[in-house]
């Protein structure tokens, strides 16, 4: 897993007064509010016993353990231990970089002298008042990371698993071919589909005299970010919705998958905003669902290797880039931030 | 576990018109049933991303996986892969050979070769029209198959496991002896208990005027099947009730249990059916429930050996069978089919 | 684990007359009232087909196995196999000394001959006839004993863990000091709140004219009791709650936790019984929460070591104490027993 990259850590939704424990790259840890609104990070255990301390609750500037009152700020400096005076040393704990901005709460798990709140993805979309970027959906799923970023990266599964929400007529994947862009850190995937309909989903969104063309645009940054652009366009109108997703490790066999929303039609009509948001919930539930039966097969069948088809070319191109990324990251050079190649 | 025999796969009524997945010795398995009916059986693994097929569905001939739209024949042939044209050999998935008889569906694990459909066990009794057989149970259970092998070659359990329903009393286990039969891949039990009363299941299924003779015969043949009848007669009627086992392993510590039963007495009367349906499912669990709880305790205790009693004969006669034929599949021997010998 | 030990099997109340099948100390117990009322622990595993005997029936003298009706008495003697008249020796099972005082059911899990009912702890409370004794919990923990045990050696745990019940104001907790006596065998920690405000539970119980003087005494002895004593007195009255903890361990990992409370006031007050329960009840499960949480952080860190702090010192002596037995126990000498040096 790379380590010195900006991951997402929750939603800005999902953390209210209460802190949030969430284990992410393998590492335990609480993220909490202060009484600022600024979020911090730290190993969500308690040096004293080990509770965590996401049981526990914020006090101003300070998180205190729910189990014997030793209260940390947001550095993991102790500040103070109940019955006692001294403060010892190794009552410290290790914080986290972290950041929040597009409705979305960032952490860097890997060395805190490389963190820079510069090379977050950038996703003007979600900061421009002409897009309405409500909707941000958390799903846990019981899947190695890799699997999703996979299914991402090739969307001709559209037309198979969302076929009765976002599909599309799978004869279309040969006559309107996949454009695939690589570059250092970077690969997209553009599909346009000519003259079509538009999709169950689409139509209910903003429906268009038909016929449309609609445009598939996947972008890829490391460590696991795909920005999708979904677009219905004719003579009447252009409607696009961006689909911004997510992918953090957990363990090596469970990632936190995200997924911010934002579209630039019908900003102000908050109940096409719900309705959004249930059907890409069932969308990306039918994702998840298939993300975890291969995760059972591959444990079941002892890690067979997959078969690399034509439409995978972005797949290989992504694998490419994280092999080399990973192995300069062990010999400690410095990461290649998506926003620096993009 | 034996891998040259048949195996219950499912039951038909359990094979729609959806495929389904279930694992079999140890292997993922898709039973699916094409468009003329016939049902076909596949490796569970999409070779292109290791999705189940079990999770796509069946378009004619073909099963299409729910991922990426990969096709397979019955024989397991790829014959579509979308995006492309070219289908490389190593798309192509393991087949199974299967049929579908008695109100089941069946599978050979083993080599395709060694396949013959005539050495399917004979129950004439479930193809007979003077029979109602429509009762067809199926159990998962989380224990090693041979302890529900071993349950159903030691009927003496129904005098205390099964003692309100099918029961009779424990005290005629010495008065009327058991007769074992044992051949080269057969074993059979039988228990006539003379003069006695109806167990209590038995009396609502027909109530004889009493004291009747009651039969208990066990036939027992590899891999794993028991055909049990049980009789009830007196100068007045013979009722006879035949229930038919399959065990088939899923893992080393669980397994697939189906009950076919078939009667010769009310064959029209469908309530009584579905009386019987019930009455045996609450028995049934009662061997679940007991060969987990058995599975939980060899756990804990390290698998610390039986103890065989004089009951057992039966259950030895039919490990050593297996053990022979276990290493003769091993030798590559041919196996010795249950109908070669009965 | 300490084996030479009496531990807390059960709760009276929850023997009726069926077995109770329980794993203690790693090894599974079958816990059963004959019909004089007598209790018998046998180990929980028939030696035929390792079936668990607590799925079986008490007869009279006799456990019955639930699967093919083998007999055993309280000595573990088989006393009757179906089907066969000769006993072999290995038909017999271990036994555990056992017995019942207290409303609790005692096991003694190691050597036979070292066991001495005399050296039960000595619970008066629980037996005069000025207190109520009715409430008895019982609470399965998956997470190792220790931390239960820790969890009562540090009471300073109350003022955060349990704010909202039997909490007290955290500042206290530098004023009035702690005091911790040391034995052989004992280690008890006394905190007195001069003049302080009834906590809200205490209030709820028998309100007292404020300030009282509020004592918590904390009572350890090996292998794993803690006697608590909650007083609150003034001019007005001296009101007693004492909640007895007994940690039995099940495997490295899990334990079970029995509460035994008695109290010297309103002792007729059925009402205020169930009260008290469920507010002990809602107390306790913050322990097990907390404790189950522990053990998830210790697993998930690898068992990083604990760091001692000053409220630490009973816990410290505690664990110097148990060491010291275990090493006792390995070497073959004999136990010391709790009541003999308190």
């Amino acid at each position: 897993m790379l380590k010195n990259y900006w991951y997402v850590a929750c939603t800005s939704r999902e953390l209210g007064s209460e802190p949030l424990g969430r284990i992410i790259c393998g590492e335990p840890v609480v993220i909490f509010r202060q009484d600022d609104g600024s979020v911090a990070m730290l190993r969500n255990v308690c040096p004293h016993r080990q509770a965590p301390l996401s049981m526990g609750s914020v006090d101003g500037k300070v998180l205190r353990c729910r189990y014997h009152g030793m209260e940390f700020n947001a550095q993991g400096r102790c500040t103070h231990i109940p019955s006692q005076d001294v403060i010892p040393p190794r009552a410290h704990i290790k914080s986290y970089p972290c950041t929040e901005r597009y409705g979305l709460v960032w952490i860097w798990p890997g060395e805190h002298a490389l963190a820079d709140a510069a090379s977050l993805p950038s996703l003007p979309w979600r900061e421009d008042e002409g897009w309405n970027g409500d909707i941000a959906q958390y799903f846990h799923v019981k899947s190695a990371h890799v699997l999703m970023n996979d299914n991402l990266l090739d969307l001709s599964h559209v037309a198979f698993l969302h076929a009765d929400s976002i599909g599309f007529d799978s004869r279309r994947l040969e006559g309107d071919p996949l454009q695939v862009t690589v570059e250092d850190a970077y690969v997209s995937t553009r599909r346009v589909f000519k003259n079509t309909m538009q999709a169950p989903a689409h139509k209910a969104w903003r429906e268009l005299k038909e016929p449309i063309d609609r445009t598939q645009l996947a972008e890829w940054r490391p460590p696991c970010f795909v920005n999708v652009l979904a677009r219905n366009e004719n003579d009447e109108a252009q409607v696009d919705l961006r689909a911004d997703h997510f992918i953090t490790p957990e363990t090596e066999a469970s990632h936190h998958y995200f997924i911010a929303m934002a579209r630039n039609f019908r900003i102000d009509d908050e109940a096409l905003t719900q309705k959004l948001d249930e059907g890409a919930r069932q969308v990306h539930s039918e994702d998840v669902e298939i993300a975890e039966a291969q995760q059972t097969m591959k444990a079941l069948t002892g890690g067979a290797p997959d078969m690399a088809l034509k439409a995978d070319k972005a797949v290989t191109a992504a694998h490419k880039i994280l092999a080399r990324l990973e192995a300069a990251e062990l010999r400690g050079h410095e990461p290649v931030q998506a926003e620096s190649v993009s």
